[in-house]
């Protein structure tokens, strides 16, 4: 078995005894990147020669003695949306091309100071805004997609080239890859990590957070990045996080919460399959399952929309009136549109906002969290990225996927995608637990009981 | 003397001792009302019977021993944007004609609970988007403005009728009336107090206060409506603050930044002496001037307004698709410019806006407090409501007076007016002192300070 297919955990747990170099778990984890990387194109940038200096420095702080915990020494994969300093950030745009930032987004220097180890830079759908990523391929099907906004990092991650890479998730950018590539992918409510240095797509709805293996890294990672940062006024004073203790609880007596509209329409039968079996399974360990018609649903969309696609354009106003040519015709339109939009109606989408948050704080006074599926369909193919529905609908992918995803978003609770089931055509199928403000221990307890009971997570594609 | 002619701290103390009673106390007010109303029209409604009630009540409860502080029985007007329960709240515009309130505003609650008692609900300029009063007149000059939007509480408390009346201040609203009404006028922190149940101009640049005879009642009345309020989310929990304690603490040794531009353009002489003897008197009392140029003083009211029109068009969206006639000409044209606005350039103004609190926080670094005009000039006429400064420049008396007072909204700061002179034709002049987030008890000592040095705070309209 080679170093990569190895548990982060088990790798850990290797390097702090000394039984594994860094310099060997990231050669491992390059070997693989160079066996994968011409079926899924997953990196912007590959950062070889940082990776094997930031290894040697691990190999040398632990054989000195100065251990600085389970992610010490193990690879990372970062969305091209951070900035890395030194390192090219691109947003996967030619109006980024050449663009090299002098410091280092909080999340990345805040895993640095973990120990953690930087392979490259994972492509993005252009500034994360859509969620197809058309760079890259699937890893269970380099034929379709891997999702998206963050598609590198789940094509990477389901790969077994890095058990960590981060992400971004501001409609489900997060969750999405993380869905369709096999993986688990954790959005954290909003204000929990700093969104410092990393490029915006819409800045009252984004999201930093982890793709990982299993529930367990993600807690691990997900702490690491937490915290308040001056640079985020979003940033929300609640000291360093332990979501990794207790990890294990169960949930028996928890309350979950399973949707009855929403969630429901214009979903594949296997994605309603895989969900209802999940909620069985937390049922059969002792939880309650209550079922709940969650509120305001029909202004979930709307308030998403509204607020990303004026949020969006203002953030790329100076770029579009120097060099609109550089963006591609699909975001090019996407920020045009956002550019007509009235200013009253972006005010009346954050009204919406406030109302929705409001009632669903309401609907989750019984409830401890809400289980659902995480996208209505697994991933398509690249070359005809559409859902077609038995009621003649024809879906976007991009609409289709966050359009599951974006109620966490509208929210800011957290929300944990865990993979659950296969399609009978091989692809992963994911369902999502979304939790109270701040309460993503909780979330991750749930995750972690679905993951033991079946043998889907974990998975690597076999590439 | 007549009763309305004693300080608030007199009567208060009177009423405690049962030497007065709260309805002799009302009846001077509403004697006072009665002789001065025909020349000022401060009032939309009058409320008699409840006045009289709430002064038997309050008689009552303190022959019971249940004296509740110092505003116990005391009147108060109230400014037509706040709701009170079963009495019609018209923001003075045909638009909310026959609107009677099922439940009191936060402020006006708290305010009774400190045993104050309702003489009437103050004119507006319509919806508080202006700073004229058309329908009100100046107790120094009925002929000239009393300013705006709250006109209204501004000629009452000038004119003797009340001690206190409330205010809202979005771009001066509460300052420019106190300042053309010669009295005081405390615009807290943003957070500092509830907004709920007052209509909004601009939620995010709204604020309520109160305006009164000095600056100890200012004190005494801003404490009494401060504190958190879920249904106001802007609102900080902060405790009870206590603003009198202290206010006479003096200003030895105090940094008082004297701004060497914004503030000094398009400025009449007068107002210019006026403020430079406050800043003078102020270095006499120990105090050290020092001065400072105001960052990114050019956007302050591209911010101002670029929020103000896109909030306040959001807001009326309703009611101007219903009976947009039912606006005046001058507020429909406002708010139909404001439904032109896009999504950009409002989301631009918010990031414009917190550069701008940046800034400003550490131009505040060296500083105690800001030392400013209140206005570029005294009450205009009422039929001819424009400065023409000697550069050939006209400018209304709206834009006029909400550029100098404008700038503590746009960065939430706390601002306090205080009558500081008389114009050669008998007009009040004031100054501002603008201080640091929630150090409004700073504010009100200095206020103070400038108070005891001359004979200008607290004098009566002779009307």
């Amino acid at each position: 078995m080679d170093i990569y297919e190895l548990p982060l955990s088990e790798i850990s747990e290797k390097i702090r005894t000394r039984e594994l170099s860094p310099v060997e778990v990231v050669d491992s984890s390059l070997d693989r990147l160079a066996r994968v990387e011409p079926s899924i194109t997953a990196f912007v940038t590959v950062t070889e020669d940082i990776a094997r200096g930031q290894a040697l420095k691990a190999e040398a702080e632990i054989a000195a003695g100065e251990h600085r915990g389970p992610l010490h020494g193990v690879p990372l994969g970062v969305k091209d949306l951070y900035d890395t300093a030194g390192v090219p950030t691109t947003c996967s745009s030619k109006v980024r091309a050449g663009h090299v930032p002098d410091t280092d987004s909080a999340a990345v220097s805040r895993l640095y100071e973990a120990g953690m180890v930087l392979i490259g830079k994972t492509e993005t759908h252009e500034f994360a805004y859509g969620a197809t990523t058309p760079t890259t391929g699937n890893p269970w099907d380099p034929a379709r997609v891997p999702g998206g906004s963050s598609g590198g990092s789940g094509a990477a991650v389901g790969a077994g080239v890095v058990h960590v890479a981060l992400g971004s998730d501001t409609g489900g950018s997060i969750r999405i890859p993380a869905s369709v590539c096999g993986v688990v992918g954790l959005k954290p409510t909003f204000g929990r990590a700093s969104r410092f240095g990393v490029a915006s797509l819409s800045w009252s709805l984004d999201h930093v957070g982890p793709l990982t293996r299993n529930v367990t890294d993600a807690g691990l990672v997900m702490a690491a990045m937490s915290g308040y940062d001056r640079r985020d006024p979003a940033t929300v004073e609640l000291g360093e996080p332990d979501f990794v203790t207790g990890i294990d609880a169960g949930v028996a007596g928890k309350r979950i919460g399973v949707p009855t509209n929403f969630y429901t329409d214009h979903v594949t039968g296997e994605v309603r399959e895989a969900t209802r079996r999940a909620a069985l399974e937390l049922e059969s360990l002792g939880a309650r399952l209550v079922e709940v018609e969650l509120p305001l649903a029909e202004y979930l969309l709307a308030a998403e929309w509204g607020i990303c696609s004026a949020e969006a354009s203002a953030y790329h106003r100076e770029a579009m009136r120097e060099s609109p040519e550089l963006f591609t015709d699909e975001v090019r339109a996407l920020i045009e549109t956002g550019e007509a939009q009235l200013a009253t109606d972006y005010i009346n989408a954050l009204r919406l906002r406030t109302r929705i948050q409001e009632a669903w704080r309401d609907a989750f006074a019984d409830l401890d969290v809400l289980l659902a599926p995480t996208l209505p369909g697994p991933a398509v193919p690249r070359d005809d990225p559409f859902f077609r529905w038995d009621d003649g609908a024809v879906e976007s992918a991009t609409s289709a996927y966050s359009r599951m995803s974006a109620p966490a978003n509208v929210t800011g609770l957290p929300a944990l995608q865990v993979p659950a089931a296969f399609s009978a055509d091989g692809l992963p199928i994911g369902v999502q637990i979304i939790g109270k403000p701040f309460h993503e221990a909780e979330v991750l307890q749930v995750g972690y009981a679905l993951e033991q009971v079946g043998d889907v997570v974990g998975r690597i594609a076999p590439l």
